[in-house]
């Protein structure tokens, strides 16, 4: 991607700041800079930075996320905790949630943890990550704001309830499994929309339930598609997958569920409710014997025959660990856009974004 | 569905009494036949008894598949197994395996089992569906042979890999998610190329790897496209789903996995392997107020504004669970070619298929 490029420690830097000054405890301000810039680095821009006002700072600023919340187990057993986010900051709750719940299957193998009453964490593959160094497989999920449309509806009804697997592999990368269970983001109607492109059929449809090619019908009161589109293309699995997040994410905690999580622009306390899993290779099948056969498999994918016109297959994880290792050494790239916007918002938050750019 | 209507004790009876012509031991052809019919009861007639030869018999009488396997726990703790399969019945494997995971679960809360060498074990979600009169989320997993392309790819790499989840509601349904992770099964393909149809762009692609609407050529060295179709429409997250379920069900277990899994039709083991998870609602949270919860996002989605000339908004499982009900009554139709089908291989076994037919 172009852009201007900021090193890694200066954009943390700045998001721990920005953080402070809404009375964000430091350690927590980290994660928080942790958890937006990975995203950034990881090529994923539409759940980075960019949302630092809109996603958390304005929320912080009305008093709509609590800073220093505090976080309560509400129940617990060896296996798995209730945990009550306080309504705090979704990447500060998560990363809490997501830690106890690796502490658990260190002793007792496999564990699960749910979490209500929080707020959007940012990408969920980065706390599914988190179970990586422990040599387990991690699950994250969370339901969101409703943007999808049931198979045969008009109206969002469920969010985009993101679906993160983390698996450790041996000499290659991680698999790793970040994926929204609609279509494509709303972020990508919007940018079809402000450059008056028309978008694929099957992405989302319009305020009569009917598929459309126009992001501007999708805005105006229409709904994203599940993943698989319409019904004649198995659309009704990528909303069963979203209900099955909303379950597991939103029902089992006691969270808000459905249409009733809250927007980032709604005044109220969004409810968020996130759900993580971590289980030990070990505890299946030796560890290194396991690693050698995801290896071997994510290898079988690469060298698979292309398709006409193809040079690569690529496996979950892959794209997002090269980006990842050229923002180490050129510095992670933010859209002139995104840069100005951080420079608006920073300004009007009265913390000035002042970062020099690379080179 | 249209079809001659048979008793649902007779279909059992008579796949009893197929297995057991093939020494599978009458507790075993029991779980066979509940399995099997089930699926055609519960309207997935894909994966009911008009397999009973292609997929298990012929298996059988070629001792590819082993009658009265022995399944062995290769490793166990109090929250994980790892079983051998000893290639016996696919459906027999999983279903002890799944007794085990529950089980577990019902002392340790969570718990998982992984499974190798076996064979396939019929729907995913009749196994998932085991959790819910424990008052638990069960979800089952399982790979099979490739017949889907990676997403840039153009070949049969990975298999259609089901995922299903089955969670118990109030006085609701239960929702039981029970999906390939393609966007299509290859018997769809077939349906669709025996009454010379075009099927839709998204489902398929042919052998170059390019998007096809000609069944035959799908068939002809093409493969079926994971969930969501093309690159454009995000094909790539099925693709990383698929993967996601080969690695817990192929990879966990030490199974057979990605284009290794065998084919019904191939002449070696198979090498199938599950993945199992059970889960106790209470162990987050009270169990009526959860179910009460699930029957309102149930009832919230079928009361959501309906798309332009439809009439209804469906959960999974509903449409099953509506089938299996009016199947109570008026018997188990099976259309007249798999009858036909069911008399030519019983005859063909030595097991004559001399039900009556209802009414």
């Amino acid at each position: 991607m172009d852009g201007i490029r900021y090193r890694d420690e200066d954009l943390r830097g700045y998001v721990v700041r920005f953080m402070e000054h809404f009375a964000v405890p430091r350690d927590e301000a980290q994660i928080v800079a942790d958890v937006l810039v990975e995203a950034d680095r990881r090529g994923i821009t539409s759940h980075g930075v960019v949302r630092l006002s809109s996603y958390y700072g304005d929320r912080l600023r009305q008093k709509l996320i609590k800073p220093a919340a505090q976080i309560s187990v509400v129940h617990e057993t060896e296996t798995s905790a209730l945990l009550d986010g306080g309504n705090g900051l979704g990447q500060v709750v998560a990363h809490r949630a997501m830690s106890l719940c690796v502490r658990k299957a260190q002793s007792a193998n496999i564990a699960a943890v749910a979490v209500r009453n929080s707020n959007h964490f940012g990408i969920a593959g980065y706390y599914a990550m988190m179970a990586l160094e422990h040599s387990m497989i991690g699950v994250a999920l969370t339901n969101s704001q409703p943007l999808v449309a049931p198979t045969f509806g008009r109206s969002a009804m469920v969010g985009t309830n993101p679906i993160a697997v983390a698996v450790p592999a041996g000499r290659k990368m991680p698999f790793v499994l970040d994926m929204a269970t609609s279509t494509v983001s709303i972020g990508r109607i919007r940018v079809y929309e402000k450059t008056s492109k028309s978008i694929p059929l099957g992405w989302a449809v319009d305020s009569s339930g009917t598929p459309t090619s126009d992001p501007g019908d999708v805005l105006a009161g229409g709904a994203l598609l599940p993943l698989g589109g319409g019904a004649e293309t198995s659309g009704y699995k990528g909303y069963g997958l979203a209900v099955a997040v909303d379950i597991l994410a939103g029902l089992l905690p006691g969270a808000s569920f459905g249409s009733h999580v809250g927007h980032p622009t709604d005044l109220g306390a969004a409810g968020v409710g996130h759900f993580f899993l971590a289980m030990q290779i070990g505890a299946f099948r030796k560890e290194e014997d396991f690693r050698a056969d995801v290896d071997a498999l994510v290898e079988e994918l690469a060298q698979a025959p292309k398709g006409s016109g193809q040079a690569r297959i690529y496996v979950a994880g892959e794209k997002e660990y090269e980006t990842a290792a050229e923002c180490k050494v050129r510095g992670i790239p933010l859209v002139v856009e995104v840069v100005r916007q951080l420079a608006e918002e920073g300004e009007r938050a009265g913390v000035p974004f002042d970062l020099r750019p690379m080179e």
